[in-house]
């Protein structure tokens, strides 16, 4: 093996450690301080391992796992955007393309391909697995507000006509989730942590 | 599907986010802050995906990253025992088995069992998967200490016999790795950063 080979790896394992200094709107499930992304990655994950049966389609579960992983590495570059902004579009901005051939453009050929193809499924959410990543990536931090009184929605105003369509992304990967996950919501209204109007 | 079914996952994912409070005694690649047990779970998950072409045997990459993922979540009950700590053994205690049965606990019967086993053979050590995730878990923090221009070697007086001693587990993962990180380890020897005695 061409010592290079590794070198590439190692460098790349290097610079994702940024991800861990990128702080999301979402507060962690007690509410003291911001998630991380290299935190909320993880948890997706393991989210995705154990809710994987739950899925519409069966799923190549480490598939699923590599996109939830990877998902939030471009913000490196491209920064996090909030779910519920008016102003910057989250999706596929030049951006996080950008930001995607240079980071994972770290690795040796073959594995910065598979990375950023991987990256762009998620982005696309076409697939069974990118569905159901998709449906990790907006359950998460809908049960963070449900456990923090309302959250990021009291602290940002967001309502829950606001909250449904978002959230609705979540019935594309599993309809047992959405299920559940819409019934949080109304029950959020009920409780008064999220504003019906 | 009983609703409970669900409710019990569920109730795992919020109980999982205490790991993302554990701190570690290794500190990021760039020094400032700590590194916590769900950032580490994540880069070691990373580590695993990007490196498996290293691994001695052939791994089910799955199972070594989930392995990787919920290794350190016996922590919430048992805390983190730092890997030179001369007074308590951070190996399979009570504490940790109890933690273990507690928290994977929560889950659906079958999904408890699953995870406990895998736990446990992580703990073993004895099986590809095991060897091969156990050498991220040396190597992760290796890498945080060379670029941290001594880390934790410094922090807390650790040497070169000691440092080859623990790190040398890598080699039963990989050859390839364990070549790798002799040489860093010989490397911060030279530059000064390791004590030689």
């Amino acid at each position: 093996m061409n010592p290079e080979h590794l070198f590439k790896q190692i460098a790349f394992i290097h610079e994702i450690d940024k991800v861990k200094y990128i702080l999301r709107k979402t507060r962690l499930f007690n509410s003291d301080r911001n998630e991380n992304d290299a935190e909320h990655s993880w948890h997706l994950a393991i989210m995705a391992i154990i809710l994987a049966e739950h899925a519409n389609e069966p799923v190549d579960v480490l598939k699923v796992v590599k996109m939830l992983l990877i998902h939030d590495v471009v913000e490196i570059d491209a920064g996090d955007i909030f779910l519920y902004d008016t102003v910057n579009s989250h999706s596929n901005t030049d951006a996080e393309r950008k930001a995607a051939e240079r980071i994972f453009g770290l690795l040796p050929v073959a594995q910065a391909e598979e990375l950023i193809e991987i990256w762009e499924e998620f982005e696309t959410g076409k697939t069974p697995e990118a569905k159901f990543a998709r449906a990790m990536d907006r359950l998460e931090p809908l049960l963070q507000n449900v456990s923090n009184n309302g959250g990021t929605w009291a602290e940002f105003g967001v309502k829950f006509e606001q909250v449904l369509e978002k959230k609705s992304i979540i019935q594309q990967g599993s309809e047992t989730l959405w299920a559940f996950a819409k019934k949080l919501i109304e029950e959020s209204v009920e409780k008064g942590i999220l504003k019906a109007e």
